[in-house]
């Protein structure tokens, strides 16, 4: 039996990661939870930036970095050093999401392979998935630390393409976040949007191919889909 | 006499604009002035990441997006789409901030050539500078509308060279962002960071030959460079 899209790329922070816990971290420090928000786009505008650049940052050390341009003058709770260790210590204690354990393991079972592609690093991705019992379920847990850029650089999903040895358009990225979906689309793979919170999907990005609240809704409408 | 660099390239938005008046505009539809800084640097991550995939927006049509989506859901005290437009007015009705209008009066009495180049739409910067009664100082207002790129894509630099028939060597950027400031030394620009609140410089970033406080600093230090 042949089943398409043959692999399943999912992408890591906040598509299978509950980032959610990061608000508390910075409430700790003695700042307002709601800095978690602007940390984190701010890591990726910058990041973004190098990639558009022709350059390339290492996302821990840009996600440190971020955070203490972030705290500093901050009314902190702690040195500024601690504050910063103490937040990042946050993003490898993250669990996931709900929907994530059910919904792998029923693609997995309906013989898809899938592989993971993160802008952060794998061993990261395996330290979660090892502690949530679903690190067998996955064929391989890629970063773009060993592609030539980050994503949404179409190169980042070719590089995918290129270590599992299938054509992109047989290829199905996963992911929560738009620019993912529109750099995957750019590149040639199919994609699913994960929508758990009933966000709007920006018009300026490439629309995906399915959207589902949750990830154990994919393995039905792959079913019933091409 | 020869000046160099001759051909001073000036970012527009929270470079020369003051963007702080926008954290009120939030306010008064109902939500924390906070979500200023959430809005910028989401607009800034999405058109990095579709400059990065190799494609393209236009910064007021995906300014007005992003807000969509911010406000989208929160307890706003009119309707979403009055909320927006009130919000995107602010843009238009920006001011400069303090040190701008003598800075480049200075840096052009200084036999400096001013143009800018912004991400935005050149008719922004034209009636925000008319308003300030600074137009007359500028060459010319270049935006990345004309250009191959966004800015930090070294291709959207290189436009401005080509325009102003000048060796990127012999410009240089000036701009309160890094990211900015990377991308213009990447295309071979000389570069000055206006630092006004005593910001980090992120260490992942290329850092600038010159750094000051207010625009009114740079022609003496440029008398005083190579």
């Amino acid at each position: 039996m042949t089943v398409r899209p043959a692999v399943i790329v999912l992408d890591v922070n906040e598509t299978l990661s509950d980032m959610s816990p990061m608000a508390a971290r910075f409430a700790e420090v003695g700042v307002s939870g709601a800095l978690a928000r602007v940390w984190f786009a701010t890591l990726l505008r910058d990041g973004f930036a190098l990639t558009a650049a022709g350059d390339r940052g290492t996302f821990a050390d840009m996600a440190a970095e971020v955070l203490r341009g972030l705290l500093d003058g901050e009314d902190l709770n702690r040195p500024l050093g601690h504050a910063v260790e103490h937040v990042m210590a946050g993003m490898a204690a993250l669990g996931l999401h709900e929907d994530v354990a059910d919904g792998v393991r029923e693609l997995h079972q309906a013989g898809r392979r899938l592989i993971t592609l993160t802008n952060g690093s794998s061993m990261v991705a395996k330290k979660i998935f090892g502690a949530a019992g679903i690190l067998d379920v996955f064929e391989a847990l890629l970063s773009v630390d060993d592609a030539p850029a980050w994503k949404p650089a179409p190169d980042s999903y070719l590089y995918a393409a290129r270590v599992t040895g299938v054509d992109p358009s047989e290829m199905m990225m996963v992911a929560v976040h738009p620019w993912d979906i529109h750099g995957a689309a750019a590149a040639g793979l199919r994609t699913a949007w994960i929508n758990r919170s009933g966000a709007r999907y920006p018009a300026y990005f490439t629309p995906p191919e399915h959207n589902v609240t949750a990830l154990t809704d994919l393995p039905d409408v792959l079913a019933h889909s091409a």
